[in-house]
């Protein structure tokens, strides 16, 4: 239901394909609509929906981070990243249209990011508002998500420590997962108490999704993940089954989760939504 | 003055090459600092001066708009795009480090530009600190600067009506002038006769801005331009002076220099100084 709403506002927030540049808007609603697990949105509604937010304020930061992740994705793609053809089970952003385009869709689309969460109201005041944006920010940032691009590029090829992987993917995907509950949470309102417990929360959730992704990575076949399976592996990049093996990686990814859980227990506000998110994303895979 | 007022801010909001991920913060430095002309922030300032806005939350409009123009220099000058090796005089940022830094720094640049007018008090309200981000945005992306390459991708080794050039202008770079200008004014408070008069001057100043550049790219070398002479011609680009003639675009830019002094006229806030900057735009050059 929530993936429902968000594909619906995702298309609602896009320049229709039909206003110039027409190619461009093209490519940008290719490369967000129509597929994702659309865990973002899931989360910030949840934590919105904690708080007793605005759904239709929650659906304003959903997207904006959805379109930050989408932009991420595109990018990381292009042949001087990862070099991916498959995404979301059709062909990436670059190889559907060219490379000069799909670099453009991502600089708009984080572009739009930004636009939406500052145009359309999407807290109670609009000092939380700005402090919201600056939260995105931070999260997408240098010292966030593309940082954690930058430290994984410069670890390809080379032995991390797990702490060092831990480093690499608390940016790479935790940082947007953390700002995706933070943001939901925001627009209801959240105080102090219940910021830090849901901070804490995404923190174990965050990490969580990558174990996963990575055991699923090893696991998955290319059909069932929708994107190119064993990419890491190949690429010698590590990954926490290439460093722990897949019986530990499993048992760390259940501790995780029951962190998460905990996490939750000291928060105030009512969390079954979220308990049941840190459940899926286990459970969507093994 | 302002140059040098701005590079020191600049140095100031741009994290330390020294913080982790080092690489990256240090080819983020070396793409902004210690080069350009700084017009975006002139014209910010000057626009501020005019409303009487407080320097230093200019400062944070004009560093917002210039690392916006930061990133898409440096995105443009991929081998994707432009592919270009020179700018400002020395190694574009992926010939001095590497593709992938180079889209990565243009990322977070762009991230970093709406983290500072966000994070930084910019405006003498909350609700105008939200319109200025807004504005920001819709000058950089899809319907403006990002929307603006995209049609000169297109453009290339099509034959183009002068309309059709300066359509395209007026979103690759007259977007963000213009966006520089009115944050300038926002930060000052500006009411909606000013905002209209000055958005006036800036359309003007904007497209003759374009103009100049492309009598440059003509008449000057790679020397004295600091990035390579000629290009455009070079990659079959239509410009001012393919079109219309050396002789015909400058009678086009004394036109449109008259047009942004007239529209300076009804603006009833001290303008000197953006007078003088539309002066500056042709006269440095010819």
């Amino acid at each position: 239901m929530i993936q429902r709403r968000t594909e619906v506002a995702l298309t609602r927030c896009l320049p229709p394909d039909t206003t110039a540049p027409a190619r461009l808007h093209g490519a940008m609603r290719y490369s967000v609509l129509g597929g994702g697990k659309r865990m973002r949105p899931l989360l910030c509604h949840a934590a919105g929906e904690a708080l007793g937010a605005d759904p239709q304020r929650v659906d304003v930061a959903a997207c904006a981070v959805e379109l930050i992740h989408a932009y991420s994705l595109v990018h990381d793609d292009l042949p001087c990243m990862d070099n991916d053809v498959l995404r979301r089970g059709r062909p990436t952003c670059h190889a559907e249209y060219d490379e000069a385009t799909a670099l453009l869709v991502g600089d708009a689309l984080q572009t739009l990011a930004f636009q939406l969460l500052a145009e359309q109201p999407a807290a109670p005041a609009p000092e939380r508002q700005l402090q919201m944006l600056t939260l995105l920010a931070q999260a997408a940032g240098s010292r966030g998500m593309a940082g954690g691009q930058a430290i994984d590029l410069a670890a390809i090829g080379m032995s991390l420590s797990i702490e060092e992987l831990e480093f690499m993917h608390i940016h790479k995907t935790g940082a947007l997962i953390r700002a995706a509950v933070l943001l939901g949470a925001h627009a209801g309102g959240a105080d102090d108490t219940n910021l830090q417990s849901l901070g804490h929360f995404a923190n174990r959730a965050g990490l969580l999704f990558q174990v996963v992704d990575d055991i699923l990575d090893a696991e998955g076949s290319t059909v069932t993940l929708g994107k190119t399976a064993g990419k890491d592996a190949a690429q010698d990049k590590p990954t926490y089954v290439s460093m722990l093996g897949l019986t530990r990686a499993k048992e760390l990814a259940a501790r995780l989760r029951a962190e998460a859980h905990d996490a939750l227990g000291l928060c105030p506000a009512d969390t079954s939504r979220l308990h049941a998110l840190a459940d899926y994303i286990v459970e969507r895979n093994f």
